[in-house]
């Protein structure tokens, strides 16, 4: 009998949840989770950069080098020393790029495909196999480059410490055709996870097979704070250093979450060896990156202070968009034994595992609901979630108003495919 | 005896020259004639640049993208709107780059390699070898370019026309390794050579060997005339399509001698085929260009009719500086046999070739007297002009007042060198 009044609880259940999807989804809505964008009041609080030199200001560096004009292939002295206080590396070991440190990430693999980086014995396109580690869940973007080039992608599971190091360890110890490895250390996409010291050290001392063996450390987050108590992230250039390592990593950054994406600077740090042997590189690239775009950022924040006190004003838009999203899953979801999310300190995302097998057809149902997630298994390699599970929540973009409608769909839709499944 | 007194006339005239040039030497003069930039003059004229987006103007497209957000891969619609009447090609045509047209034409080549182009059986890069003509005298940096992704360079000799299409067209037919073509087809580098419509149908219609050939047509120069009587190029990318090739070509161009270098917007060219292909590549690269200063062009030039307003104050400030050195040129060098050189109608040079194997010495003593040129040579493939004589002079960046005497001792040392090889 017990039975049976679970079995006519489960329908009614279902029933009430199927008619909430469908008195939503005769809204027609359109509502948009999926990428991490800046909402445009994020953005307003960049729009005095336009201002920061006008037709009347000096453009010379200090040391009087017209700006206007061709040359400096890395970038402006006062850029350098501007952003290698981000990147906490010293002014001889940053690349000063264009508008996206994904394109500088791109550019440095096919480098890397075409002539091999500092130290290879070979271009990797010359050998039948190259394989990069893909901690995940990650970002698709990474994934995709790698895949764009014909590699192997091997997943390595994400643990609340950064990726499982024991298996990177063995896993790069024993094959030379691994050459390189995806990171975002701090406030990770999705998880929000910032790399443990332990982590960071392992991955500067361990022992790899390949002998150009390189990180690439996407440093995207570092100053994407949403608490007053910012985690702290080992640095990694030193730690290479100390292992006697200093040419395992590549670092990555740049303003688009700090000042305008797509009109931003973005950057390069490594080894001064590595800086010196990629610049000779580029030169047959460029003749340089935007310098009046650079002079812009320096002039406009003045001092690293004032970036960071810019950054806690982000942070103070969209804080209540993360908490917003956290009190609904709590309050949604938190009773079920459904689902699993991040609580981030930092970052773009919220990380959501469900139960196995349900994230495809959620996000299917949210889409047809109106709202649109990022694609479930995008943040696996190849858009393969082994298990199914995990979902990148995307707060920044939407107004409070349109995520807390997105975001209760999204729950009823976990609550409705996770009914059907169990 | 009349041998006895020229020989001692020629020891006089030796000695005279050596005389004039030591005298220069002991002025530790440091002049720069070497790279084609522009001068602070020219440079002021785009100041305007910099208020042309304020920060209380509205940052969207017509279309209500707010450009200050990321997308948009292939440039704003207003861009492509400005810069397809520069290429003159469709809107659909054209895909608007970051900075610099080099880096357009450097990644282009590095897709090929990697990727192939469309249409190609195979990426370059597999192949056991790959070949680019090189009409020479030519530019520097796309030779490089070519060196860099270990082609091997075929010199292919500059006519009045262009290049010398009996031999390009009996190259590209009977060989497949052939992949692809450098052109400056408007004022070129550095002959100041403009191809006659002849030229432009041949490239067009010539039978290639290489199912993907495809010519880098490097329009630089296109609106850069230093006369009112603009040289008109044939529409190369019509020509192909006329030819049943549309897919031949790939057009570039940039701001960078219109507004500032190193902070314009370059600009890629081809057919819809083509440009579908190659943005399907792009979206790994990047999620956009600096669409923010693609507005910024937009908005301070308004029409394409004041961009070429806007040109012709440029050539009035480098036009001078073209006709001192024409006139000193034809003052000091014209009535002895020892030299040749263009009269540009637009671009950025004037080339000069002296007696066979004179310019690496010229070049040596132009620069021990403090007169840095383009280095001899490196208007030719590896940078080895095979009759050592063409000098590529670049007029524009120094005053009228420098330039007067860099070029002055220019002359002396061409007499000087040609009066002891003579």
């Amino acid at each position: 009998m017990i039975y049976r009044e679970e079995v006519v609880l489960k329908e009614q259940y279902l029933e009430e949840l199927q008619e909430e999807y469908n008195k939503y989804k005769s809204q027609n809505l359109k509502l948009d989770m999926s990428r991490g964008k800046p909402c445009s009041d994020q953005l307003d609080l960049s729009m005095g950069m336009l201002d920061a030199l006008k037709s009347d200001d000096d453009l010379s560096t200090a040391k009087g080098v017209d700006i206007r004009n061709y040359g400096v292939l890395d970038g402006i002295p006062e850029a350098k020393e501007f952003f290698s206080q981000m990147l906490e590396v010293g002014e001889e070991e940053i690349i000063i790029g264009g508008n996206s440190s994904l394109n500088m990430m791109h550019d440095a693999i096919a480098r890397a495909m075409l002539h091999g980086v500092h130290g290879s014995p070979t271009p990797w396109s010359k050998l039948p196999k190259v394989k990069f580690l893909c901690p995940s869940p990650g970002y698709d973007r990474h994934f995709a480059i790698s895949e764009f080039f014909n590699m192997e992608l091997i997943t390595v599971e994400m643990t609340p410490d950064g990726p499982d190091m024991d298996e990177v360890e063995k896993l790069v110890r024993d094959d030379e055709t691994i050459k390189g490895m995806w990171c975002v250390p701090k406030y990770s996409n999705p998880d929000g996870v910032t790399y443990s010291d332990e982590v960071v050290d392992r991955l500067a001392e361990m022992t790899t097979k390949a002998e150009d063996f390189r990180i690439f450390w996407d440093n995207a987050y570092t100053v994407h704070h949403l608490t007053d108590e910012p985690e702290q992230l080992k640095n990694i250039l030193e730690a290479c250093k100390a292992a006697g390592n200093p040419n395992r990593v590549f670092i990555f950054g740049s303003t688009s979450k700090i000042t305008f994406p797509g009109s931003g600077v973005a950057m390069m740090a490594a080894s001064k060896e590595n800086v010196d042997f990629i610049k000779k590189q580029l030169a047959f690239q460029t003749i340089g990156s935007d310098k009046i775009n650079q002079m812009r950022h320096v002039r406009y924040f003045k001092t690293f202070e004032n970036l960071e006190a810019h950054m806690k004003k982000q942070a103070a838009i969209i804080k209540p968009k993360f908490d917003m999203v956290l009190n609904i899953l709590e309050r949604e979801l938190s009773d079920r034994n459904i689902a699993t999310w991040s609580k981030p300190k930092g970052g773009y995302f919220i990380s959501l595992n469900t139960l196995d097998g349900c994230a495809k057809e959620v996000v299917q149902m949210a889409a047809e609901a109106g709202v649109t997630l990022t694609g479930a298994g995008a943040t696996y390699p190849y858009g393969k979630d082994p298990r199914d599970r995990n979902i990148r929540l995307a707060p920044t973009f939407p107004s409070l108003e349109e995520l807390e409608k997105a975001i209760e769909i999204f729950c009823l839709c976990v609550k409705l495919v996770s009914a059907k499944k169990q």
